[in-house]
């Protein structure tokens, strides 16, 4: 009964875009179609973010099919009562045949820039819009959220420990990928480890010291199986006595953990303890609703802590739980004719045509961005969108996520210091192409004119 | 490489769940251990909660094991480096073989009230914490949500439409199951209709409109292909004109949706122009950024909607993305020798032993709840822990969606009125009985005096 158990991904949608579907079939309307994926306007404090989810997109769209349990469903179905038998015969050989291009992950992006450009068959680049969209909405959430925390903790270790309040079992996992993405250093999730080769990092939990007759006994057994790896934890009843403990056990102590309580007091005093005591080779971790803004103000105010766990704060994104992240429809193609598709609403404009996002450096860091049409071509400037798919195969190459990782830190050190603060950084420059403006336009001229929102080139 | 094609769950959960685990074998730990679920205190504007979430924990606790590929992975990691390989033998026939009580899912829930208690093998008890919060954090979470929005929309229809925005695809069909229990007439997700027979809804997207060489086409081929289901989306260009081209098709049109703009204004004009050409059946569905807050100020100003598609705020819990839930080890059971444990910190106390809670009702209505020891009797008081596991198998029966559902609103019928405000509601009166106190305070006699936390009955 859970998803996980569920034999394909093919119903994970919205019910429009398989009504649409179907009704593009029975109506025949069989153009190719190029979508974009973007985001509208940034999360408040957020000076940019970091594109994650192209990954598993690519995996996702490859792979898309529909089983046979799945049709019987859509074809029992009220709502396609009135679809004709052809329809559910083609999704038996459905498949994705479209050409892809994005971003590659761990890329800095910002409002209105394509993340994701899919051409395909109508029907093709439809259905798969709502899956598109959570994916890359969740883990572009989550790095970005990664890189302010590991951007505050200033070289700090920060480790990922969001999967208990990760909204369910596999948004941990997806968490706890775009997190190491976004910089962590290490997760929790076991689940993640195994899948992406990402650190895994853990201490013991209060249970571990509540079931021992003692905390003494509690941290020798600990220390007795995990010699090299131990971390303690301190604050069941009282840090301070308890440090004591630690230190006064003959043996090496590799970390103690503190949970709770004034994180700056109480590291300052454990840290006397341990130096006190020779420990000073043990670290101190320390956890319990931490997000940028406290891990800034313990960096700044010198905390003794070598180690932060981000939990809900990291696997939810909580100040920011979701992005304006839409998918549009900007060109169409049939028979060589091509129409370039533009909306016009008071508050939102959805500018037409393939586009190309031109990023221009200067001095080694990022000047500004220009969105153009994807025909452009502007030497100065870096294209972030790349072919990932064609005739529905990836072609970019997997890799591996570390170094994902390391092109998103090199890509943060791009960035001039100012985008990154925490709070009130400037809008980077984004601008459009005067070729991108003419052919607004002219959508715009054309949709006052005659038939709406469409403009042939 | 998605967690979606992964093996085994069993890997869905924090190292230190494993590693613990690995450290109470070694030790030969062998207690059985009680621990409880529960939300330390209601996010902001929270009266109360509906748990979700239980079942796909039963589901879980019944199907849990570790494969071969999940052994070897431990195996070789590095963190159980100094690990014998008796424990890799253990993992092989590892079952969850405890028992586990609940309440009902649908039911009214509030701060430090258990929602699930499970007692089994300290190791059985440990692994499953991260999986248990975060399934039952998530859908808890969703479906009080949804209860607020469906108690604002008064009666009008409410559709969840978030998919596209929830922390992943496998969030989007967890949260349409818990939108649906918090009283949700229907999702937009496929996969959910199709696993937990819950009702599905759509319209058509803006590219549907846009694909097509004029507005009119479109709503003509949509009409034609599903002429008693068809919802218009008639905000493309401008709602009014597009209104006045669906009463003109000289069919009838089951439905239009709004989803952008001023939609108080824009509904009472399209009602009017839908009525004034005889559409009066004609049902209009509004959408685009809503939460409970827009909807009550909608409905109180008569806003001529029918039916509300809440996306974001509702698959997100935007204002509070997560619950402060935690599993804490309450009592521990060697040789029929109980240990209570209890835990003391300023801001945070741990009542020992295993509960019951009892709702009084008065005159049909929630009165207070107690929490108690498990073993005290209310005969005046509900109790809401029910056993739903026996020796590691589900001894409740599976409930339909739709009686759980069903279930959910009566228990919202019996709060009384103020505590479902949806800004400033009173604090629903929970208390703890004197039996629970006294235990507490005996454990933490028995703290100050000697060995930690613990105290024997």
């Amino acid at each position: 009964m859970t998803p996980l158990k569920s034999p394909s991904s093919a119903l994970l949608t919205d019910l429009y875009e398989l009504t649409m579907a179907a009704a593009y079939f029975e109506r025949r309307l069989d153009c190719r179609a190029t979508f974009e994926l973007f985001i509208r306007s940034l999360p408040p404090e957020r000076g940019y973010l970091v594109a994650a989810g192209i990954d598993a997109a690519v995996d996702y769209l490859e792979d898309l099919r529909f089983t046979e349990r799945d049709i019987r469903f859509l074809r029992e179905h009220p709502a396609f009562r009135t679809i004709s038998s052809g329809f559910f015969k083609y999704l038996r050989t459905f498949r994705f045949s479209g050409e892809v291009s994005a971003v590659e992950e761990g890329s800095l992006i910002f409002a209105e820039e394509p993340v994701l450009q899919v051409t395909a068959p109508v029907i093709e680049a439809q259905v798969v819009e709502t899956y598109l969209l959570s994916l890359i909405n969740f883990e572009t959430l989550v790095a970005s959220k990664a890189a302010r925390i590991v951007g505050a903790a200033r070289g700090r270790r920060v480790l990922e420990f969001g999967s208990r309040r990760a909204h369910g079992p596999e948004a941990g996992v997806r968490a706890a990928r775009a997190a190491y993405v976004g910089g962590c250093d290490a997760t929790s999730n076991v689940m993640a480890g195994c899948l992406f080769s990402i650190p895994i990092a853990g201490t013991a939990a209060h249970s571990w010291t509540q079931v021992f007759p003692s905390e003494r006994e509690s941290f020798e057994a600990l220390l007795e199986t995990f010699p090299e790896t131990a971390i303690l934890l301190i604050d069941t009843y009282d840090p301070m006595a308890a440090a004591e403990i630690a230190v006064s056990l003959g043996r090496p102590v590799p970390g103690v953990r503190i949970d709770s309580g004034d994180l700056l007091d109480i590291s300052r005093r454990v840290r006397e303890i341990l130096d006190r005591r020779g420990a000073s080779a043990t670290k101190i971790v320390a956890s319990g609703d931490l997000n940028e803004d406290k891990i800034e103000s313990l960096v700044q105010r010198g905390a003794p802590i070598d180690s932060f766990g981000v939990g809900t704060d990291l696997s939810t994104s909580r100040d920011a739980p979701a992005l304006n992240v839409v998918y549009k429809l900007v060109e169409t193609e049939r028979g060589g004719l091509v129409d370039y598709k533009a909306k016009f609403s008071p508050d939102k404009i959805g500018w037409p045509g393939r586009k190309q996002v031109f990023r221009f450096l200067r001095q080694g860091k990022m000047d500004f961005d220009l969105i153009a049409r994807a025909s452009e071509t502007h030497p100065e400037g870096e294209p972030l969108l790349r072919r990932v798919m064609e005739n529905g195969r990836r072609v970019a190459p997997h890799r591996a996520l570390a170094e994902v990782r390391a092109a998103a830190m090199a890509n943060l050190m791009r960035l001039p210091k100012a985008y990154r603060a925490l709070r009130t950084a400037p809008e980077y420059p984004v601008r459009k192409s005067t070729a991108l403006q003419e052919l607004l336009d002219k959508a715009r001229e054309q949709l006052a004119a005659g038939p709406r929102g469409s403009t042939t080139s």
